[in-house]
């Protein structure tokens, strides 16, 4: 792992660019150390800069946590496979011509999750031998990645999913092989992201201790105050 | 209204009971004050003396409010209607049938909240009378009483209201009419209460802000951290 760039924000994170091989990484420390750790993925393999991840990190980091985020194979800023592209421009054609979307997801999500769990554990590896950063690990994001992460991932203790994204039928399928405590965490009228679908996984994670917090509003409008609810539901399992 | 007895609990809650006319009651005021005022009431008409009531009470008292519950007409300890009687008698019976207990529900929940309804605000006009308790005012629990409360009483200013109860035709139909910052409790496994019923209740309101937080389990077994879930949401509408 290989810092390229630094700088101290206001509230005394420091947030720090990295690479570990090919894949880059932005990694956000609290003034206070040792923290554990919180893995912060975006839905579908949004790019790790995109401003609201970054606005999440930097204040779950200021609430005395480490957050790492990385752009995976294929995510973020990354070369996407041809097929990938082609996915994604029928994707468009298709939600223009208002036809069914799920198979195209499927074919580019799908990949998109298997390609990114090995290059998060590689980080998550990495990560734990820095000073400064202690387990237990939580995953906050990507719902698809964090299924996947959970099941093969002893190191993760808890975990926040944000419903917003498609979840492929594998991950749909061993949702029930999560056991970890669960925040899942969705937007009441998501434009692109079926209700029922949602509260159907919820319903069918294999966690004993799992709470959803639903919201009013589209995609992008959760509320503010879900910031510190998603803080205080990493205390109570990480600290 | 006539205060009968008081204690000072060991976290400064000061617990006083009270007469107001017919009405008994329980106050529970914090050691700072002024302190806004929250309404509390169990689902069905429970008693106000109902250990997870009174639990809920002090706990909210010693963040700062001022929590008053009384046993309106008909709930609690208060005589019972004859024709209410004969309805619990014949739930009872259906219960242990297997029978359906939608419509035994309708007879004596429905009138139970119209009853209800003017005792909490010749309660809630007494209680803003006292030195110590101000403004806003929130409600917390039976979501039938609350939303009719919400509808008729504009001192109400948020409401978190209690998903496991039957809430009655004219609830349901008058949900949309609440248009104040609500919090929507569900047990996911709430035996006798079904869910889709309730997430189609938390769909109807018409409030802007109105937040689920679902949690896995059975009737009683919403978890603790839930009280200050409340609390913080109440800081946010009523401090």
């Amino acid at each position: 792992m290989r810092f390229t760039s630094e700088q101290r924000l206001d509230d005394g994170v420091l947030e720090r660019e990295f690479t570990l091989g090919e894949i880059p990484g932005t990694l956000w420390t609290p003034r206070s150390t040792p923290a554990p750790l919180i893995l912060m993925a975006h839905n579908n393999g949004l790019p790790k800069a995109e401003p609201r991840l970054a606005a999440r990190a930097r204040y779950t980091a200021a609430r005395g946590y480490a957050v790492a985020a990385i752009d995976a194979a294929g995510c973020g800023g990354r070369p996407r496979s041809a097929a990938g592209e082609r996915a994604r421009a029928d994707l468009r054609r298709a939600m223009r011509a208002g036809e069914p979307v799920d198979e195209i997801f499927e074919s580019f999500i799908a990949p998109l999750v298997h390609d990114a769990v090995p290059e998060w554990r590689t980080t998550l590896d990495a990560l734990l031998e820095l000073p400064g950063i202690g387990g237990p690990v939580g995953y906050s994001g990507w719902t698809a990645l964090g299924i996947r992460l959970s099941v093969v991932e002893p190191r993760v203790a808890a975990a926040g999913f944000f419903a917003g994204g498609y979840v492929p039928r594998a991950q749909r399928a061993e949702a029930r092989q999560v056991t970890i405590p669960l925040l899942f965490l969705l937007q009441w009228d998501d434009e692109g992201n079926p209700r029922q679908r949602a509260l159907e996984l919820f319903d069918a994670f294999g966690s004993v201790e799992k709470t959803l917090h639903a919201n009013l509003g589209g995609h992008t409008g959760t509320p503010s105050f879900e910031l510190e609810d998603g803080c205080r539901f990493f205390d109570r399992h990480l600290k």
